[in-house]
């Protein structure tokens, strides 16, 4: 079982962060000056229980997957967009393709549960679990072996790829309605302030979205427990990334959480494991309206306020330059001793 | 004179937003979906004046200036961490020399009016005006001789710098007094909310540094031309920048703009030609509690929001990413006819 092999360390011992701090404050700069790149260095240190980290291959998954909640009009676009857009990433012209290669973040994208099968090629992990998830108004999203199948399979993705950073992304049409579920269960927000406008609903959309949104709620009303929530509202790409949170928690990898869908999967991870939230950097907060709330619930903030709601891995990308900044800060910066420069109600050394 | 021989050309050109707006929407991703990256890609490709724009060369240059108002106290750092930093920058050690370094950005430092001699070398670009500014509280800052040697000066050092884009930083102890003078001056914002901690005053150093800009407000009450007010109240790397930024907006550069000083020279800029507005792209809010009244009241919103305070160009540096990002969704993202993708509302295309 998944839950148990991933018992985490603490991470956040304070010997080492004040050590950071310390380091953090002996730069050439007034003390807090870099804002949360300074708190994004001292958690990247954390992490990688390092004064000078680097972070080495980081490697951006686009976990893939349809939704049988599709059927029911919950998205602005068609089911078919789900493989279209696997194809489009794996040609290289969709926006986390551009960005990733942009940044050297190695990309592969996973059929976790496509409904149509992909041609098998560089870059791409086929671990369909299923041609996409049972409509959860009817029945569970998933059997219970086919999450646990799901969850396994985001570890192995894991397992197989070098470095110490993991970008998490993710595409199913259908998704932020998973997502907005797993959230009102497992957080208690009232569906209303979980529900938002996905891939560009209108207002009248978004109410038929909630009210069948609604109807799958009540279908499960009885499930509380994470792994369980997961199965009957989640969707098979939310279950693998996951899986892969959970493993590269375990292995101390950072983890890049992108918007509302892949925080969704933290979600569940940190439910499982609390401790999965020490390993992890939320790359923005997307305009999707329950991500704040959603966030605010795990108490982190998104680096990035951009209002960027197109998921795929994008937002993690766009933030990734920062987490390299983060720890150049560390590793490059002068202290004040190295340079020679004064600090505050310091005589100035050269006069 | 400066101001004359830089009227700008009008770039929002209704015809070019709508092409480049088309452009964006017929990208493979829910229209506006990458939030303000289109925003900021259609602001680059408006400058550059074209639809797949490429950023070259892309040059970060820091003034630098000591301020006769460092003397009455308003910073929390002496004034030798002036040229003590103009040394860490030449030496590669300060946050900005390395994020510039990240991003493969050049970097220039420019003693506008450092109080003390500093060494040649490359990299440096000695433009010294006079020895920093006089105390503004008893007479102007610069004489206006000086102040339009100083725009003069940054004129011509962007003149001597390649590429399409510039990006701004300066360093200066007592600058964020000057650049809070300029904004009460200009904005007509009251001195209590464009004043602020800093390089990090506490409540008593803040209460302090208001008096005596008070003092410097009322000894020059009657100046209010946007010239004689810089003359009166700025600093000479205030000055420079602003020569900088009306160079680089006449020869339709992307301009960069760092935090609150950064961002006060192009307050001034603007006032002398508002079309200068249409080049800039501002990098970051920072935490320096000023910049969001001083950046409401150009109507415009910084890219990041990490409560920086540094200065130096660093918020620049930080930013910088994102507009290569922006240019690569232009030229490189696919269309939804390029990759085959449905739309909303439109028959699947595999199906």
């Amino acid at each position: 079982m998944m839950t148990a092999s991933h018992r985490l360390n603490d991470l956040n011992l304070p010997e080492r962060a004040a050590q950071l701090q310390h380091r953090l404050d002996q730069k050439t700069k007034p003390q807090g000056s870099l804002g949360e790149l300074e708190s994004l260095a001292l958690r990247i240190g954390l992490i990688l229980q390092t004064d000078t980290p680097h972070l080495q291959q980081p490697q951006m998954v686009v976990f893939a997957a349809d939704h049988g909640l599709a059927a029911r009009g919950v998205s602005a676009f068609p089911s078919d967009v789900t493989w279209q857009m696997v194809e489009n990433f794996l040609a290289g012209g969709a926006a986390v393709s551009v960005l990733a290669r942009q940044h050297g973040v190695a990309l592969t994208v996973v059929d976790a549960g496509v409904a149509r099968d992909i041609a098998p090629r560089p870059g791409l992990q086929i671990r369909k679990i299923a041609y996409g998830t049972a409509d959860c108004t009817q029945g569970p999203a998933m059997t219970s072996a086919q999450c646990e199948a799901a969850l396994q399979a985001g570890a192995d993705v894991v397992r197989g790829l070098p470095g110490n950073a993991l970008l998490i992304g993710e595409m199913g049409i259908g998704n932020t309605s998973s997502a907005a579920l797993l959230m009102a269960r497992l957080t208690g927000v009232p569906l209303a302030q979980c529900v938002g406008r996905g891939t560009g609903l209108d207002e009248a959309g978004v109410a038929r979205k909630l009210a069948v949104l609604e109807c799958a709620l009540q279908r499960h009303a009885d499930v509380k427990e994470p792994m369980a929530v997961l199965a009957a509202l989640g969707g098979l790409e939310i279950a693998m990334m996951c899986g892969a949170v959970l493993e590269a928690a375990a292995q101390n990898r950072v983890i890049v959480v992108d918007g509302f869908i892949a925080s969704s999967a933290v979600l569940v991870a940190q439910a499982l494991q609390p401790r999965v939230l020490q390993r992890c950097v939320f790359a923005h907060q997307s305009d999707e309206s329950g991500h704040a709330r959603m966030l605010a619930h795990m108490d982190v903030r998104g680096l990035l306020q951009l209002g960027l709601r197109l998921g795929e891995g994008s937002g993690a990308a766009l933030a990734w330059p920062l987490l390299e900044s983060a720890c150049r800060i560390l590793r490059e910066m002068a202290s004040f001793a190295d340079a020679g420069v004064s600090q505050p109600d310091e005589p100035a050394c050269g006069t």
